[in-house]
């Protein structure tokens, strides 16, 4: 089955119908207002990602392929060395929003490559050009996305319980997502699971994100604490885990949102096979293993006082507020690329697959 | 060394000083307030324990055997048959705030049975009798505090990191606590711990209360998010696992707050020590294992949007929210009572201290 243009439009950022303008849903807004954006000013596009309106690594990268070619569009009565200049300024800007943000360099990166492309060419055809070029961007995202929910489902059956952590799903990732696009996949051709939606503190992504989207889309789905997963595993209601990745080691080792490894070490001790799943592009095999893998620290508020009404916590206690960890290769069943299921050993795996 | 009458009254429930009213910190504003309520009317003991303004088992029962003696107190000028059909109307409404408050009931049997005692004596004697068995109520319940500190802080030396979930702890259960016993008794001793204290969703009784109540006491506290335990003991930072228990079976098992089971399993996984710390009246002999325990469900509100300035899921998203889960006792190192430290084997073990 192949994607449409009109497919397209289902993502949490994509180009508008008359193709003039990039339209994203507010995701700082979920789960309590639905509230559709259509951005074409380069300030606006700044704000949306600095902001968290856009996020999910492979949906900031489509944003800004769109923002790129509906800037250039404004642009398309300028004489030719304006133009230029003023796309490479207005991307530069842009990738300077979420500077950590590989996906955003890369789609800024590779939406610059293609008005070098047709240097030659007049400035109505390079916006033509890049016009293609961000739904083909696009287009390629919502393929892996298939692919590895193909891949994925290959893994689990009808019926079977499935827990997940933080949000990778379609308003992170499109389509149907990375770790829960087997679910969603699952969906449409009659397969259906029951999926336990961590909260994930304490961004609470698995609460305002994972648990909505896969509510909205006709799924099964219970929200429970971090903590509680523990119990959920011994009740036997959990046939698989499966869980995005930020960045996989030549080893297997891979970062995700705080939490997952001990979700991997919980699964383990149950005998419950544990997946992450995620675009070819997460694996890097320049990276030897976990150790080699800096984790941010975030604002300590984000434990003491976001979300809530009045203070959890005294301001002088001191809080540890890591946003990733490091699974180690060994808690892991298998990992699902777009490319292929990967198994033990993963070092050497992983190189036939990405060496 | 022994208690006096002077450090009861640092206790979270105790009497006041002039000896005519239950004073107890409001602990549903902790930790934004510190607001002290004095006590002596039975509709506001009611309401103290059923809004949670006094928690903890031992506590509880504290605050009821308090509560009695100064409703004896207002009923002194009563002729006696009087005086005796309203305690015993007044204990059974008390014991109705918190039906399910093992030690609730206990305190309230306990000082209805003193009454008894000095059936044949003029009321001014019984009261006088409630009071000095109120307090010895309270004194006998430090000892347990201090034996069981005394017993754990055996376990653990000098600089040690230990981390805790939950709240049983002073506030919760007098003196030096259960759980954290150990850490309090050695900050008196010049023994420094560091403790990383789980927020412990979805009540967050590590951030209001526990972090809060280690912090005022000077002792070096890390709030993390309770999916932060595994990245926190991989990096080497926890020494030991303490933690309190609702209910010890036969055989070892535990009930304990939600994700005391998932903590466990880390625990092992790293090959950290996991130690549970409760009186003696928590070992249930005649509660064979832990398939044994029945486990509330709570309110699916108490995730979804508790505490928050909006709801954080959707509201047709179900939760599922126990309030306790049940640690197998091969992930348990030792159980540390008042009558001293338990091993393995702990059916056997258990039955030469408590059969």
């Amino acid at each position: 089955m192949q994607f449409s243009e009109k497919d397209l439009l289902r993502d949490s950022a994509h180009l508008s119908e008359d193709q003039k303008k990039v339209v994203i849903i507010d995701q700082t807004r979920l789960p309590n207002e639905e509230v559709f954006l259509e951005i074409t000013e380069l300030e606006d596009m700044y704000r949306a990602i600095k902001s968290l309106a856009v996020r999910g690594a492979p949906m900031i990268g489509i944003f800004a392929a769109y923002g790129m070619y509906v800037r250039a569009l404004s642009k398309a009565g300028l004489e030719k060395e304006t133009f230029f200049r003023e796309m490479f300024e207005e991307g530069q800007y842009l990738v300077s929003s979420r500077p950590t943000a590989v996906n955003l360099s890369w789609a800024v990166r590779k939406m610059l490559a293609e008005l070098g492309l047709h240097e030659m060419e007049p400035v109505a055809e390079i916006v033509e050009a890049l016009r293609l070029r961000s739904i083909a961007i696009h287009m390629e995202n919502s393929e892996m996305s298939r692919r590895i929910a193909e891949y994925g489902l290959t893994l689990v059956k009808d019926g079977d319980g499935i827990l997940t952590h933080c949000n990778a799903g379609p308003l992170a990732c499109g389509a149907y997502g990375t770790a829960t696009a087997p679910v969603f996949l699952g969906k449409e051709k009659g397969i259906r699971f029951k999926v336990f939606s961590d909260e994930t503190r304490p961004l609470l992504q698995g609460a305002r994100l994972t648990s909505y989207e896969l509510h909205k889309a006709g799924i099964d789905v219970t929200l429970i604490c971090d903590n509680m997963a523990s119990m959920v595993m011994k009740n036997g209601w959990v046939q698989a885990v499966f869980v995005g990745c930020d960045r996989v080691a030549a080893n297997g080792d891979f970062a995700n949102k705080i939490g997952t490894s001990g979700v991997a070490i919980l699964a383990k001790h149950y005998g419950i096979p544990f997946y992450t799943l995620g675009p070819a592009s997460t694996v890097d095999m320049n990276c030897a293993s976990g150790e080699d893998i800096k984790i941010e620290l975030r604002d300590q508020d984000e434990i003491r006082t976001m979300w809530y009404e009045k203070p959890m916590a005294l301001e002088g206690v001191k809080c540890f507020n890591p946003s990733f960890d490091v699974t180690d290769h060994s808690l892991l069943t298998a990992i699902v690329t777009d490319r292929g299921i990967v198994y033990p050993p993963f070092d050497v795996n992983l190189k036939k697959l990405f060496g």
